[in-house]
């Protein structure tokens, strides 16, 4: 029995992406798309400044797009995606909640509101469950389901792993690609023969969202993980796929070997997007590299490699496609999450 | 008066930039240029593939390359730079300093050796001394004194700057441009749209030459420098310009404007190349980048921004031209010592 | 009924294109790999340094690399793909022929020899038939054929189009991606922020395979077409895609309406590798791109577009993808041709 | 004996050039800045984001930014540097002529106008006597020269050099850098690991300006030499430097030599910013390249190499550095050409 999507913020680098993960999804049909008020009324086709590396998909080109507004979406669509900027996500998501729509949104804002959860599957897919102290403290018929930043999703899986040999505090370094920052954000003169030491809201998203995600739920609130974090954000001139560099404290004293393989058997979840194995580790130090290994298992896996012991725990790397795994992606998985657990 | 170089290894890419760094120099004159056999005989012009963005000098286009070795070197060259690979560095400049010849050496060999004094002029002037105790110990007339590798040297300064907050710990991961690998060091197909998170050797490389360049030397030794330091390096696709991002834990909890204040305040030196300020400190936290900044002082500046508060200490961002001041910027700087304080 | 076929020259980059291709191909088994002497006796997954985009098949990780020589390779082999260096090509392909076997090959050498059929299934297949004079004049069991040069490829079909309209002469620059050099050709420090306007041979190869290719058979000989051509040859910073700007003087005056129109009717061909459309024609002047369009119809398409009139004929731009259309694509195409004509 | 200059629009990315260029000029003072409305009344560190890789002239810092308006340009600044976007510039321009004053613009406006001087200092000085017309048929008390695009002057001098042969038809093929569109004008995501196949109005001008540049001025109208151009315009990832592929087909059939030796020899002018050679030939085809080549002479020479006979003529490369000699060079020079010709 498929379940009709629809996707907030179809145009954008992120809708696309959105649409490429949609095509031959086994259960979820694309039937709603909405833009901004001058792609309202256009075909897809002609609404999109398509440029993602696969055609669009012939049925989705001749889908007319409408208002990011409820009255220009079918009754009958029972999830959205959401790809909005985030000031705009403020305003209009909330319009969707109450018309008892349920959200999966990539969106930054509210996602480190108490009441929202903030969600990758395979991490703390009990957090959803803070759906029903959201319907109750805002009165939406509908729920909201928040995904972490990009920069963030490419580290927790890895730091969720470590967590029990103690994880106490982590000062991270990325390597950014240009594609976070959208189709337009970074110029090719900012970036070329060049690297952009600050992300602006990125060193926070990367601090507060990774405690939440590790954070304990009670089944009334989320406790965040007690870890310290420092962030130290850059942009690169790769086109996807954001690497980032590790110091985890651990408070034991585990090999590299049991790094590893704490790594390697982090559990994974059965959705249909969800990678076969969560996290793929690599005993060659010259990997994993972005251009190499951001599209494992569609895009969908985590990788980590070049693992030392340090004085006070670990240093390592990890990757993961920034605007598969860290974006489009990470809103899907958490669409096929609530479905399986009921919420859609 | 004039004093009479000569380089070792001059047809690479730091010899290269020797010759461009010594065209005009106030008081250096180059008498010789070594190369491998095959080069020999040849004039600079023909045993240069030339590379850098600034014609050959003339008058060293003609000069006739010799070999490696001290018979084809004039007795009246007073100072050699070297920028040999280790591996032949080993075998060939003991046999210079045999001979008398004073080196000042790019070369990562003995740099860790404890009668070598590994030098920035800035930072550690005193550690000359040590050449006494290499005089005595291996019996040569000459004088061997080594400069760190360019990714220790871009971080170096500024934990020179911190050390009076009390330098506790450093985590430290680099993005580093291609240019450090050698000419041919990084292939297109490697770096385009990609990241190379792992460059043999580098890391223990800055984790030991930090320590030893910030050691008290007592006259007959130096002790390294009690911080830990945790690195991880990254190639990227910038040609000039190591950009690294430093997490230093100290024991006091200066602002970052004390910070910033003790980085600006830190001495120089008043050597022909040495840049009037040392350490360069942006406020906008979108600087230093690679591209707009590697030039300041004619390279010979290291750059920092970015300054803020840990819950241990602060994070920042450094920036040095890797072949300029991190290779032969370096060593013509630590030779310019050498003839400021008597050693040639 | 399945074709076993053999690599010659496996772990280089075209070679890894082969590997790639050939995995689930419908009806050609992989069945020998030949390296150079270091590689030989090591296990593929040791001897090569793989470096596309998707993992090393398992089968294929596993098969043991012979030496290039006939003792090395089964004698039930039925047919070759050779991506030797030339003068590699030259000395061994022979050694291949004397013993019987039927070689595909990308090597340069021999491309314009009278007897050795040069070809691209789309646009001469019946140039095969100077295998029956090249047997008689070689004395050959096997045969030999050749595919062009990756920038050759890319705009012999669109000029085959062109030609019902009276080509008399062709002026191409082209913009090459590093691919074409292999792995080590292009270095980072050469291409980074820059162009570079000359590749030794390349534009005499574009001028003199393109006229063969078009040339007409008469059952004995190859007439060389009687166009002109001049090729000026350009590498740029792209990883994939060679893109080619085209100047095409023409007898008659067709409209660019008639110029898309034969492009587009341009008939293909009916074997498993080749592309349902051969050439793609863009109305968009912005598009072909290389990154955008490189991998149509899994990289075995070529592109056109920006076709507009001049006061001699047109200009336009074509585009493919030279490590498969290229490259090991068109050597398994021309394989495939071969097996369907018999010759296999 | 300064004269006092201006530049409108002085906060873009030729704006900054002009800056550069001017800072430290021999005779020209800068006393005037403008920009747009958003900008005026600020000092201009604040209105401008500084980009080219030397810093601010701390007394250009200093200025305050005007509206780019008669009204805000004191009258005794004696010459206009224009580098607006030609929407703007077709509106404003004329306001500051009707006021009479003097500008040279890098605008695209009226470039092709019979009545407007378009003008490269070394190839048709001449032209600026058009002035006299333009003054009749406009009424303007001030003069209006242009300078052409950066890709028409890259290419130009090298046939002005070829004309003695008798030029008869070009075709050209561009490789153009990013800075050519504006700080803004090309993303990262659209050319890294990519190249553009077309650049809006690009091809016409390359056509018509040079036919204007070459043509012959009898004292009252500029005939178009006779010479066909056409012309296929693209983008590459290269920050500055526009690498061009020309055919060119003569009437008479002059050798390589021949041909270096004519474009060795091509006059310069005696000008404060000229190059003391215009045309730098290379006799190594892999030169002239963007990142090697294009500052030569402060960038304001043209290089050109792989000089080739063809057919019907010659082929061969040329570059110029694009924002210097190919914009705020070009009007620059402009500029001191009317104050020698006595126009200011």
């Amino acid at each position: 029995m498929n379940v009709r999507v629809g996707i907030l913020g179809a145009t954008g680098a992120v809708g696309q992406r959105f649409i490429q993960l949609l095509d031959d999804h086994p259960t979820f049909e694309l039937a709603a798309l909405t833009a901004s008020e001058e792609s309202a009324g256009k075909s897809y086709r002609e609404a999109a400044k398509w440029r993602v590396n696969t055609p669009i998909p012939d049925d989705v080109a001749s889908m007319t797009v409408g208002r990011t507004h409820p009255d220009d979406v079918a009754d009958d669509v029972d999830l959205l995606f959401s790809s909005l900027p985030s000031s705009v996500a403020a305003e209009v998501e909330p319009l969707f909640l109450d018309e008892g729509y349920v959200v999966s949104s990539n969106s930054s804002n509210d996602r480190m509101a108490e009441d929202v959860p903030l969600t990758i599957p395979e991490i703390n897919p009990g957090h959803l469950d803070l759906i029903e102290i959201q319907r109750e403290e805002r009165g939406w018929d509908g729920a909201l389901v928040k995904n972490p930043n990009c920069s963030t999703i490419t580290m927790v899986p890895t730091l969720a792993a470590l967590d029990e040999f103690g994880l106490e505090r982590v000062n991270v370094t990325t390597l950014q690609a240009v594609s976070g920052a959208g189709y337009s954000g970074v110029t090719s003169m900012e970036i070329i023969d060049n690297a952009l030491p600050h992300i602006g809201g990125e060193e926070s998203k990367m601090e507060t969202e990774s405690r939440k995600l590790l954070g304990a739920f009670d089944g009334s609130e989320v406790t965040l993980h007690g870890m310290e974090v420092a962030a130290s954000c850059n942009r690169i001139p790769t086109l996807d796929g954001h690497l980032e560099s590790v110091f985890a404290d651990l408070a034991d004293e585990p090999s590299v070997d049991e790094v590893a393989r704490a790594m390697r058997e982090f559990p994974g979840i059965d959705l249909p997007s969800a990678p076969e194995q969560l996290i793929h580790v690599f005993d060659d130090p010259s990997r994993p590299q972005p251009r190499l290994d951001r599209d494992r298992e569609n895009g969908m896996a985590v990788c980590a490699g070049g693992i030392q012991e340090t004085t006070h725990g670990v240093k390592y790397n990890c990757l993961a496609h920034n605007t598969i795994r860290g974006a489009a992606g990470a809103s899907l998985l958490n669409g096929e999450l609530l479905v399986e657990e009921g919420w859609v």
